[in-house]
Formats: C-alpha cells, structure tokens, sequence
C-alpha cells in the first residue's frame, strides 16, 4: 500500500491504473476510521481493481465555530485498517497543497443544500463539494462510495457529480451502528459516558417512525412525533432538527411515500452534534 | 468527421480515444466560427491524435438583456470549416442536454471574476466555469485552447483548472484580427457599416498605449490615455471599461510591468459591445 501526499502524484498513479484499463474505487474520508469506513472500503475492494482512500480533513466544509480543531486524528491506525483491508493507496494531502495561495473555486449545489444540515451548516456544502469533485478528478474513479449516514452528502455529491458529467458512479453505502443502534461516527468519541449511554434514543425514535410506518401510518407529522418522543425525553439532547423529507428532492413530504421518503434527525448531545436518518 | 449531440455519447467517444492512449485536443467554441476559431482548431490538429470542436450556445452565460437570441448560428458553415481542417468530432448538444431538469451545480471563480467583464456582466462567468468545466469533462481532452481575446475568459479557466486539478493544460491562442486591425469576434455582424469602419479604433487605441510603453511610459494613466484617444474621438463609440490590470491576478496596475500587464477595453459601438486587449 502507497501513502501519497502529493496531489499530483497521486493523480498520475490514478490516471497511470486507467491507462492499463483497471476499475478503480476511491473511499473519500476525513480520517478518524471507523466501522463504516471499512465497510466502505470493504464494498469497494469487491467492486474495483485498485481502491484509494482518502483521508484529508478538509477544513473548508467547517463553519468558524465547529470542530475542527478538536475533530479526532488517528492516521496510524488508520493507515493500518486499510492495509488489512487491501487499500492499494492512500491519499492524504496537506491543507496548503489542496488549497494552495491564490485557490479560489467553488462549486455549489443549490436547491438540495438549502434545508437540514445546509440550513445548520452555511457554506458546508460548498466545501464538500469542492473537496469531493477535487477527489474524484485526482483519484479517477468509476467509483466512489459514501455512507448513507450523511444522507444530504450523498445526495448533493451525487447531483454535483452528475450536472457536472463527471464520469464517475456515486454509491451510497448502509449506516453501520453500534450493537445498541447509535450509528457509527467519528464524532462518537466526543460524547461522555453519560451522553454516550443516551445516545441510541435518536435511532430508537426513527425505529419508531419506521414502525409507525409499517403499520399504515402516513402522515408524517404523527411518524415525526414518534421518532421525536424518545429523543425528547431525555433531557441531555436538544433537537437541531427532526424531518421527513423526498429522497429525490429533499422537499418537504406531508405524507410519506415508500421509496422515497427520508426522516433525518441532527441532535445536539451535549455540545456534540450527531446525525442519523432511514429511509422508508 | 462525427457530429455528436448527446453528452453520453460524446463521453464515451472521448473516454475510448484516451483508453487507447491517444491525444485529445479540445476547442470550445459557440459557434459562428471565424479565423480566430479555426486558428485555435489548427494549433489544435498540430498538437493532437484527436481534435474534439464543441459548438455549444451556452445560455447560462448571457444575461437577462444580452445577445442570447440573436447571436449568429452558422451551424453549416461551422461543420464545413471543422471538417476542412481535419476535426474528428464535433459536439453539438441541445441545452435540454447539458441543463437538464433537477440541473443545480454552478463552478465560482472568485477574484478574477470580479474586475472588467465580470463587473459589467453579473453572472457571466459563472455560466462560463461551469459549462467548459462540463466540456472538460465530456470531450476529456489533455489540451483545451482558448482565444486571448478574451483574455479574462481564458485566466479564468485557467484558474478553475488548476484550482479543480482537471488533468488539462489551458493554452491560449493569439488573438487573429481583420486587415484593418478589428480583433475577429462573431459579434462583429451585428455592426452597421458606419460602425464596422470606426471598430479599428479600438485597437488603434491600444496600438498606441503599446507604443507609449515600448517607448519607456510606465505610468498606465498615460498608457491608458493614449489608448482612450482613438476611442473618445469617435462619437459612436463609448467605452465600457479601459483598465491596466496584472496579468497574473487581475489587480489594477499603476505602473505597467513587462510580461505582467493586460490592458484590456470593453466598447459599446451602438448596441454591439465589442473587447479587445493586449498584453504588455
């Protein structure tokens, strides 16, 4: 496994494996790797000749007062988890060398950044997408895999990769949860034992909207108050936001529709923001 | 000579070219072609196995009270020049097909966008970034040529290259110019035969800033005077913009410096606005 740092090496491995004609994958990250990471790669290793991960924590996609100066760093064992797993490269530039003096592009996803995490994150988007389109055009992939914890992500990476005709497959890939229903995330470790004990409310709650569902129940302001009881009774968490909303377009949905009805919640534990969603 | 309207299509054509190690050279144009095009397609054919001509009106480029509608469209004449001189493919898309619906994806350039053409045409450059980097995306090419009459045009996705690391060099082409001096451009129909014979002042005007420098001025108010003269003599004419900027960042210049100083002029004669410039 190579460890590259320069971007326009690692390119010129990326465009040297198409040159032979081998499928690539690429796995893009901040680091911090944890089960649903592998998973990632795992699906990725089955899918291409050669997989690249990523692990760039890109500072553009992170609004003045989030985390991150504090968001956790743990290259060696990352490093090591995608040696075990076949990564053929890993990718991980420096700031200066992504963002160089005199960068300034943007790329920009309209209606699908407006609401949730757009609405609680401005500008977040926007450097998703920078970074994720400068991945995809050094790394060369036919393609790349996201999980569908962050659901937006994936839908605006996915619309951005395709008005943009890059020729590349977007894969999204299930949530990975921990045994009692908290969905993975780097930023778990952030929560204290307390918070941490509290934390699989918010899936419980959407495993409520989800059972409403089945059961026949539509309307998503009764399947939102189901997933928001347990969210509510508990007093460490405050709701960021709670909605059912098109998978396709991400517009509001007063009644939920199979296939393509999306609950997303974003929570403050504490002072960590977590998010989690399913799809019906 | 193929002429290929679909984007999926023209993607595939280009992706086999590179997959069997050929050089691609691509010429976005739209349309209305002149010598200034066929001299970019000529550089083009010297430099590459394969040369792709995009003939694409792009409307996200014009504002809400530009030349969008009647701008010149040649499509035969365009097909029969592309042809003479050994083009491989032109692509020639509907907008239906490059903005399709649920299209939401805009590529911002910011600093070099704002001065000169930028300030007179809000939007503008926008509408530029993201069709030529869709164009990029879709003909592939390792070389994309570019007139140096729009000289803003060309740092701009030159920057947006660099910043978005697609695998392209951006070269720009001199500008070709009529007998009297008049920078070749499509839009040179819409003028009347009064305005076609007083059109050469503009670059008149900027002959004579290129004296004064060669002649050891240094000072652009002077140099740009002496390019305002021809200009402001003729009652048809009234400038737009006559600035001395860095040719590397677009700054204004106060002192013009060898090798880094773009005098660039925007003209309205009548209706038709016409630029030009030159580099010092």
């Amino acid at each position: 496994m190579e460890i590259i740092k320069d971007p326009a090496a690692f390119q010129k491995q990326s465009q040297a494996w198409r040159a032979e004609g081998l499928r690539v994958a690429l796995v893009p990250t901040m680091g911090a790797l944890h089960a649903g990471h592998f998973k990632l790669i795992e699906c990725a290793r089955q899918m291409a000749d050669r997989v690249s991960v990523s692990i760039f924590l890109n500072p553009i996609q992170f609004g003045p007062n989030e985390d991150l100066a504090k968001y956790p760093k743990t290259f060696e064992a990352d490093a090591a988890g995608c040696r075990e797993r076949g990564v053929d490269a890993i990718f991980a530039p420096v700031p200066g060398d992504v963002y160089p003096p005199g960068f300034q592009t943007t790329v920009h996803v309209d209606g699908l950044t407006s609401p949730l995490c757009g609405r609680s994150r401005p500008g977040h988007f926007d450097g998703v997408t920078t970074v994720v389109l400068k991945l995809l055009l050094l790394g060369q992939p036919s393609v790349a895999l996201f999980g569908w914890k962050d659901a937006q992500q994936l839908l605006v990476i996915r619309r951005m990769a395709r008005d943009l005709n890059v020729p590349v497959e977007i894969m999204g890939i299930e949530i990975v949860r921990e045994a009692d229903g908290l969905a993975m995330s780097s930023r778990n470790v952030y929560l204290k034992p307390e918070e941490r004990r509290e934390a699989p409310r918010i899936h419980k709650g959407l495993e409520a909207a989800r059972k409403a569902f089945q059961a026949g129940e539509r309307d998503t302001d009764k399947l939102l108050a189901a997933a928001r009881k347990p969210i509510e009774e508990c007093p460490l968490m405050r709701i960021d936001y709670l909605e059912a909303r098109s998978l396709e377009t991400l517009e509001e949905l007063k009644e939920a529709k199979a296939g393509d009805t999306l609950i997303a919640a974003a929570v403050f534990l504490g002072s960590t923001r977590l998010i989690d969603n399913i799809r019906l």
